[in-house]
């Protein structure tokens, strides 16, 4: 039995009956983090009040938090039946994205370190309702957090009202593996969180939630959004090699040694493709301390490389979820689970001193980096936590192959045409054509390795042919620039379909 | 006697002397931070001694670094030689300036934060030679620190050999005032730096140095690069009454109490203009977590409106600086000059949540801000410590006049030519015009903001067209950008001296 309180018991209800307790204009915090452990009932239910209510001709729409990503149960739903007015702090739904890359939803896309914090400082306004999944309610009423945690125990401390979802689906072998922090404040009350191994826990495995909050529970049995794996290609391959014979030298310099320092990998086929190259490495015992624990992060355990791992939430392929819920017994001493506060805390991450690897949709040849708007207008998923790692790391490296679209966008270009990494905070750059070490350069001297190094030989030379024009008709040559010319391959693109010309 | 130990008494020597130990090729670091307590004498001999090796046909220069900004006698000396052949991390010297944007040296311009714990990270390379003033020997050997801390713990720590300047201009008054964090180290050994308030001191008052290290011991009687206070003008005045109305705002909401936050502050007429608005506001007991502290610092700890100031440096004018070298038994149990890895380090300025007030030299209609480079390409001073406050901080308000050059050039662009704080990090724009509270706002609902209270009047239209056509012909609406314009305000200045059409 999931439920063991009975008082909590007594609050059980259908998914339809829990959403009529969310008012049109409120603001409604989900659980969920990269499409696991986000409530699958009653987002559902709320989509279908609001469809019925906008057939009605009357405007419904709510203000969303969340984690990070959730599944098309929720930020596709919900955004299908144009129910969502604002959305924070991060989104890789495909429905979401058309309808806030055509104005119709404001999206605040921000640091998921800050998103607790600043829920906390109040000018983000009050919570009204939070909606979240558990694995089950305990007798004492605190609650078995269930594949992720992100900013659930905020929420929970935060709302006027909280509605549970109570989902069967989830291993109850999850019960041990959270480590909820409950020792932040607001300033002038903060104190040192007193993390300093990844491996440490430092708050309690339960989320705490005053059961006289608690409107509504609703019982459910669904997977999360699990994508199916694909085996990383020859591109992310040779792409991973590279980082690995980066790690490598670094190792054989002095400056690590053979179990590395924390690390710290976005998701995707490069990441996998990084991750499965360690499992075959000369590196032992290592640990990570990131966002997400994937499939590849799963097989290194397996294979004993990876020691523990430290995360906010699970992002796996229905294979590896099964795995992970049938042999919880074996992996619960190796991982846990964070609030995305700790998981992705500037102080820790600097502390712990993370090997940052994260993902790009361009970088120009100083090496600002763009991950998240195509053509500088068009948002792909958002920033995520890659701001929180990328600066605070002991070396953030980002990857990418070095064109897109079949050739047509390079991925090095003049100038990016948006920026969330300033060229400071990314200090190595990988592409399938080599690896550019930025640290310790001045910005010519980047863009030197960049060029030779990062970029594709289809846009080599007019990469050349910019950078040397641009140290002629700059306005200074700190980082040499020609504005009228550094967005055009951007503008081409969206006039032609190409960068070449 | 400023010397009190023997045994250090017997390495006293020239200038030309001492300047003879540093060879070329060799990586040196400086004492120094905005223009106080940098070693003036070596550093001229070192550059007259490199401009008879060049009159000689011979090579010679130097990699260097410092804490931030020098004056005169070391970054104008060494760049008027040409004997900097690379610099780190932040210039405000126009000879060195010029020495950049022509192209002839490298410069890496870092968050101020980064500097030391990278220098000890090793890819910066050895360092060979420090250059330390200080106020005086003890007859230990350990040395009182002069009127900026910045980097010198880690120079005396890192570099193989030692070069002193015992600066008798420099109050021996000064003995206390410093507080020297010993408790840093390389990860996975880091622990929590035990900072939770302002005030607390959580060091030694001395910098420990190697006596067999200590090669020379050069005596100064120099004063610091103290530029004149200028009275903050009528524009400076208005912004100054934007960002207090702001902060008194942010009391009535409940946000703050009447002692705010700690404050960080830049320097210069904006700062000072806030600074001496804050003298006749509500406000009470605040304190200041800042790099460097100013003469309007120095104002408000007389009137009692400020309680404490810890930075890492002073930058007074003379008399300003005469004042406090006359009457620091009145200051010194109310300042603290603290490295620059713990003035500036993420860990301390996120759990203080500090106020942050930082200059631009412009923002886009987004609210990214470029801080360093004119036009895209042409350094102005540096990145300094605005990273590190601006993204850990409680707020982080960015202050300018809207436009500049009697006009021709509108600070607030279509799209910053370069980026040094990503949207996310900028939190409150304010001109003389107005102030723009961005917290929580989605991109489009920014620019409304921005350009709606911000802009200039003879800039706004120009702004409101660019933005209306951009959501016509965007790839995307999250950002609406139009590649081919976003910058051509920055070209039209390049090439006619005007932003204007």
């Amino acid at each position: 039995m999931r439920i063991q309180s009975a008082e909590m018991r007594a609050k059980v209800m259908t998914a339809a009956a829990a959403a009529q307790l969310i008012d049109s204009g409120s603001t409604v915090g989900m659980s969920g983090f990269t499409g696991a452990g986000y409530p699958k009932a009653v987002p559902v239910a709320l989509a279908e009040r609001i469809e019925a209510e906008h057939a009605a001709g009357r405007p419904f729409s709510v203000r969303m938090w969340t984690g990070a990503s959730t599944g098309p149960e929720l930020d596709g739903a919900l955004a299908k039946a144009e129910g969502i007015e604002f959305r924070l702090p991060y989104n890789s739904d495909p429905v979401a994205r058309e309808q806030i890359n055509s104005g119709r939803m404001q999206y605040f896309d921000m640091h998921l370190s800050q998103v607790a914090p600043m829920a906390w400082q109040g000018f983000l306004g009050p919570l009204d309702t939070a909606v979240i999944e558990v694995v089950g309610v305990r007798a004492d009423g605190s609650l078995i957090p269930s594949s992720s945690v992100g900013n659930n125990k905020t929420w929970l401390e935060r709302a006027s009202k909280v509605i549970l979802e109570v989902n069967s689906w989830q291993s109850e072998a999850l019960e041990g593996v959270h480590d909820i922090y409950y020792g932040t404040a607001l300033p002038p009350n903060r104190v040192p969180i007193p993390l300093v191994r990844p491996d440490q826990r430092i708050g309690e495995p339960y989320l705490a939630v005053d059961p006289d909050k608690v409107v509504a529970i609703v019982e459910t049995d669904q997977p999360d959004r699990n994508g199916a794996f694909t085996p990383p290609g020859e591109t992310a391959q040779t792409i991973a090699g590279h980082v690995l014979q980066f790690l490598d030298h670094e190792v054989r310099m002095g400056r690590l040694d053979e179990s590395l320092l924390p690390i710290q990998s976005g998701v995707g086929n490069i990441a996998n493709a990084v991750l499965g190259g360690l499992k075959d490495s000369r590196f032992r015992e290592l640990t990570a301390y990131t966002e997400v624990i994937q499939d590849g992060m799963l097989d290194l355990l397996d294979s004993g490389t990876l020691r523990m791992a430290s995360a906010t939430a699970f992002s796996l392929s229905p294979e590896a979820a099964a795995r992970v819920n049938s042999e919880m017994a074996k992996y619960r001493d190796r991982m846990i689970l964070r609030p995305q506060e700790i998981s992705n805390h500037p102080e820790l991450i600097r502390r712990l001193g993370c090997i940052a690897m994260n993902g790009l949709i361009e970088a120009d040849i100083y090496g600002a980096v763009n991950s998240t708007h195509v053509m500088g207008s068009r948002i792909q998923n958002g920033i995520g936590g890659s701001g929180d790692f990328a600066r605070n790391a002991w070396t953030s490296i980002f990857t990418t192959p070095s064109t897109a679209k079949g050739g047509d966008i390079s991925t090095i270009v003049p100038q990016a045409s948006h920026v969330d990494h300033i060229n400071q905070d990314v200090q190595v750059i990988v592409t399938e054509q080599g690896l550019a070490d930025l640290r310790g350069l001045s910005p010519k001297q980047r863009a030197k390795a960049i060029i030779d190094n990062c970029a594709h030989p289809d846009y080599r030379p007019m990469l050349e042919d910019y950078y040397a024009r641009a140290q002629r008709g700059s306005h200074g040559l700190q980082s040499p620039s020609l504005p009228a010319e550094a967005l055009s391959w951007h503008q081409r693109f969206m006039d032609t379909g190409s960068m070449l010309p």
